[in-house]
């Protein structure tokens, strides 16, 4: 039953302990110290999975180190239950707790411990056979498994959220960009009218950011696979085995399929995050792209009637609670709040991650939690937009030919003819008069109309000659 | 049964409703188009409240205004329940959705329409007798409910949560401050050793720092206080009546006992959230005052051997997986996590808020989700520290006196009597010589014993003459 | 002659000083020791200018309190002349020095005592009869006297550049919003069409805002007018008189006309500078105002031809280099880059502010520079977007009338009359048939001819009945 | 004489134009419709020189192409004396002009046309035979110009200032790092004594960070090294001839010796500036690691007596105004500003960055302007803080040594002996009755004190076994 309770110590005492728990006193305590935001605060599952790996990992390692296979086996068993997100029930702590994540690495231990001695056949909190910290934590200590935690958890959401997301998007918008390869459009700069390009053209800008988007992420990347396990207490590896970092990080990369090393100085995979703000400024500076990319979207469809119009955004839902019949680009604003999301988090980090002090930054839950937030609204919002916008795009080829063809910027291809000044005086008559280009540039006699006919096409302006 | 499933339409077509949810079709579109970022990310339950507090002051008003008592009435019924919480389940929109929070504006439609529908015997989903549109939102649209949620949702935050948790840190702060009064102790500058002061002066900066942050929030309040209500869809209040937005504002404050008022400009309440930004502003300002109070004090604990070691910290839970008895200030690191945290917060703030196009600011629900985290983080942060740190903290006088006596920084009283130049010969032969101010200022013949006693007391350093 | 130097000495030893320049040996040394960024980062020159109020109201304290008049009266003649300006070229120091500031105080320091010596005709560099420390920095310290400046810079600042910049831009948007209070035009929102409103509502909003920025900023003085004077090295007082920060305090009201005090707590002050975050944070959130407005007035001013074209701005330049004829919204690009800069500043701002260390606060010259940086540059901006933009736009009154005849969002005024999900019939039908809402809306045999021209007025719908 | 003008001419009208200037009319006109921030917000130099750079390089290519050869080498001479700073002073505007920097970029066609012309015997302004559009920037926009001056701009910056000034910072560290190998002293973690390591590996972790530092900022370069150079107005490389981009990119990285090439598509690299944006992240990054570094040694070299005092700083400058004899860490000091200054700086480009639009984005002044200004900063400050701390400093190895030999956290060497419970026991103990560990742990009977001498050796610790 819920309301049955055991007693379970740590070094400072006494605590009841849910007998439905596999948790213990240390967790149990953490939750009375910390009632800071409840339960969407909770430290992200992500976390509690890579760590799960990790146990694995050093139990394995442990054992070929000496461990007693039976306990090594136990343990291995119930890591492998937290890696899967089974237990994920038995993690109620929450982000804002010690800034070592401590507290979290002992409710990985004591859940673990607990659970492998269920598995053995002995008593929940008896830490016997199975001790949390003598052998769940054998040759480790939060210092160095909590990093460790972070790279593997950062590392499995950006390859199963962020860049599969990113990946998609990328795809969607190569596909409308060549279907959009012969829509000759005006080209808009300082938000007026400019020059004329294709809409292939403008979606390959955004094409290449999402490329590039990736291509930045993935260069974070091999700073993210150093892992800081082996380092222990400050980083010297105190009482761990030579060899032990070397053989968790190769574990470690055989469980998740990712090319995880061991981190060439432990005091730096400590003391700080900086790998951690790094990747966080690659999605920084996705945020910016896709930031860009969804407004462009949102004004290239507005209207349907007042607005640019040139280009047809699904309809998903009613727009308005009071407006009938509106259609509103919800997909790029859910995008673009989510980019204003990952900036802010960005700072979070940053902040977190100028602050550590000697041997070792004390903001590791706050920082990784604002990591994967980033990486899975991007990852999320990306195939959101790409399913529920992007794919559906269509352009309105009668808008956008009737605007192309009125613009004054095409005065721009008679620059080599007739020279800047020239061709300015003809631009601006004809926005003064409301005429065409061509009338007003033979009105003004600076050349015929045949020249003018031969000159200004806009099929000849989309490229050098 | 979770499992059954009525059929409800919207505009866009029929979609299937669980049974046993109150919600409706543009819900349910909801959940199928914005796939988001998971549970965690739901639009935070003070914002449903406070929809639940508007829907029921809206209702009110509507029925001055000639709507049937009995939909109305069993519309503030069912708004009842949504403010009092008892309906939270039935809202699993998250924050991700159209910025202008219109998703959710209609899951609250929907969701007192059919708990009105049921109470009056209805059918789940007809519509009938209470429409969700026709008359939950009577004389409303999303674009001026949603901000109206948002003040409302933050004004309680701010006094239910954020005010009292500062109060009582400062309260904490204060009481100590007094308990400290009598201890001299060196001051540090620069992090290094300059002339003394008391403890309790030390602390009555942290005092006067969150007096401040009280103050800069409350400065704060009476542009939240300004409710858009009456706006309509682009701020003209189209569709309601004369006199409903001043109504609808004094039910609200009736309801909450806060001075909220109509806004002045609708305008600016709909296409602008910078009351939002300068709330969070002021928060920013706070998550400042705090880090360096977090910091401060565990810097002034550090220890216990080879830190500062000036003021010992209440041991909550064993700090380490690794090092046994080892003590952490687990509450600074979580204080200051959470003050990254808002500083990160503030600039997403800051971003939404910057990018309002036309009539409408579309980073609604990102905008309140970010404030509502930084109130309860703060709130709360400040309560966990105040109880689990500040109120046990002790001075360790015996240490205290040591490093006071021993400073050179004393030198500084001799200043008025011998200038500043052979102060600083007398300081430094000191340091150099590793000898006392007293002896070496003998010693270079700058004074006698006796001057150096009459001159020289840190009780008489401690304030101006 | 440039190329000859006298002989001055500090505690460290002899420097060479140029013969032409006033300052001495500690600010030649810092400019050995800190060669960062150049003569455009050098401390801002409103930061000199409030020195030399200070040390003219320091020094006529002094004298009330037995300072010899000759020299004292030689201090404050020279001090007017370091705040009028006239010795800008004497003060070369750069903001990335201590984070204190003592550098430019000592600075400060020294061409006051030189400038001094030299009118009572003594020898540059001999500290006599007027010595820097002992009587141009009496009863100072840098820890009180740099934080005194920088309030008094940011109050002058503000009352002198920012506040009235912003009350032009105040008074020309009220001025065309009056003048735009007839013009019925197409709102909307989620950048789509929406319901009408009048452009002189629409600018309404931007009035609005840029009255609140005001309030804003006023809110945030209070604390600014606080000065750290009289608190010297920790904030006790220390080598100061009862009733010195008092006098000091209201010699500086009087001198520059503002309502400055004496800061309620001394250590607070020089800890903390939890003031310059808050009035930092006004900028930001003005700055989030002018962002906003700047962008609409980009968006509605954008064409010629194909963009929304609402409004006409003001041609101030040549557009571009090589399109003729382009004229471009620079007004509005340079204010929301300025806009951008000031979000960035506040950032720098409060990760200074969050960490300063016990009784001193060390990043004091980077955030004045900051906030000096975002006082002026919004000032300015707001000056030059009035003159050069806001007083020259007018209203394209044809293209407006032309969008709000078209639009389908009339429809809601049918709301009340037919209801939600009819109207919603109409508006898709006309919008997918590219039909009028009159003719649909009779085709679909909801309403007659009549009824429609009779509910469908856009002058009725601006405003609730 | 400089009060005499001449009267020049742009497709606006008549500008007054002093004699002693280069620049023309667009330049004036600018000057008068931006006056927001003065000559320190002046468009900084390495943009002035960069645009000499590709001038030239245009020159060059455009002679290729049929430019005539006399224009063209007048182009280039004048070219290579704006490349060289000669003609600084002819670049009057400020950063907070258009967006595009189309001023900047008129402003230098102005001024190399009219040396041209003077070189060529012709008049000033007449346009003759240099025209400032038609021959000067023949086959550009300020669209592709601007942004190609930034990143040449950027890549020298980098290369010239911020990565030699981090290779000696490292340098420096490295060399003490190796110098203190053989010094253990306490390790601390949560600002709490822990595990020993030595002071070399402290310094190891500092040294990993720097290495780091300078490969996340190479990482960043191949982005910045595209040139947008050939996409003229709008990215289609309208006016300009097929082979100019590959042929400028290609002269410009002969003239730099970098690698620049050509951005594959131009559509992105005029419309967004993600590389900067990735490039400052870089840097934001940068700033986490020196503020960490630099904050760890102002607190181990805190003191003289009240501190931590395991360094000794070098002594560069009078620490205070008033407290004698007082040393700061002040290098310290102006790295962690600059560090703040740089976090800041980010946030300034992100928000610029996200806000593009269409073909081209506006904030390309600010943008560079900040990555400019923090690469500079950080390169300088690395240099000062190299110079004029680290190789100054030493260990104060008596201290190092008395407080590591009293550390509680020696008890972990027990660990694997008696397990973490006895050995908390242990600590706890001796910490309350401010005993020794060896006293302690006999006393509780749980081991002996050979066993002890055996067990905790400090130069044990150091690593695993």
């Amino acid at each position: 039953i819920q309301n049955s309770f055991r007693i379970e110590y740590d070094t400072f005492g006494e605590l009841k302990v849910p007998n439905d728990k596999y948790y213990g006193a240390q967790t149990v305590r953490s939750t009375m110290n910390f009632k800071i935001g409840g339960v969407t605060e909770r430290m992200p599952t992500p976390v509690i999975k890579a760590f799960g790996i990790l146990k694995r990992a050093a139990a394995e390692v442990n054992q070929d180190y000496g461990l007693d296979p039976k306990i090594a086996n136990a343990i291995m068993k119930a890591a492998d239950e937290v890696a899967e997100g089974k237990l994920n029930d038995h993690f109620p702590l929450v982000v804002w707790q010690t800034g070592s994540g401590t507290q979290t690495n002992m409710n990985v231990n004591e859940v673990i411990s607990n659970r492998a001695i269920e598995m053995l056949g002995g008593e929940l909190g008896s830490k016997k056979p199975v001790h949390p910290n003598d052998h769940v934590n054998k040759s480790q200590s939060s210092n160095d498994t909590f990093p460790t935690a972070m790279h593997i958890a950062a590392a499995i959401e950006v390859h199963e959220v962020l860049l599969p997301g990113l990946q998609k998007l990328h795809d969607a918008l190569e596909a409308k960009s060549k279907e959009f390869a012969q829509i000759i459009k005006i080209g808009r700069t300082h938000t007026q009218d400019a020059v004329p390009l294709t809409l292939g053209q403008e979606f390959s800008g955004y094409v290449q950011q999402v490329k590039y988007a990736m291509s930045r992420i993935k260069a974070a990347m091999p700073r993210i696979y150093e892992l800081a396990a082996g380092g222990t207490a400050v980083g010297t590896g105190l009482n761990t085995r030579i060899g032990f970092a070397e053989k968790v990080a190769a574990k470690v990369a055989a469980l998740t399929g990712l090319p995880f090393v061991t981190a060439p100085n432990k005091f730096e995979a400590l003391a700080a995050h900086d790998a951690l703000v790094e990747l966080s400024g690659a999605m920084n500076t996705t945020a910016c792209s896709l930031m860009k990319i969804a407004n462009d979207i949102r004004f290239l469809g507005s209207g349907p009637r007042s607005g640019l119009g040139e280009l047809i955004l699904p309809e998903n839902e009613p727009g308005s609670s009071i407006m009938p019949g509106k259609v509103n680009p919800t997909q790029c604003e859910a995008m673009t709040m989510v980019a204003a999301q990952v900036m802010g988090n960005h700072v979070a980090v940053t902040v977190g991650g100028s602050n550590g002090h000697f041997e070792l930054n004390v903001f590791k839950p706050m920082m990784i939690k604002n990591v994967l937030h980033s990486a899975r609204l991007l990852g999320d919002a990306s195939v959101s937009f790409t399913e529920n916008c992007v794919v559906g795009i269509q352009a309105n080829t009668e808008r956008i030919n009737k605007l192309m063809s009125e613009s004054l910027m095409l005065v721009t291809a008679l620059n080599p003819h007739i020279g800047y000044d020239k061709a300015a005086k003809i631009a601006k008559t004809a926005h003064k008069n409301g005429s065409t280009l061509k009338e007003t540039a033979i009105e003004l006699g600076y050349l015929t109309a045949e020249q003018f006919d031969e000159w200004v096409k806009p099929k000849d302006m989309l490229g050098p000659k």
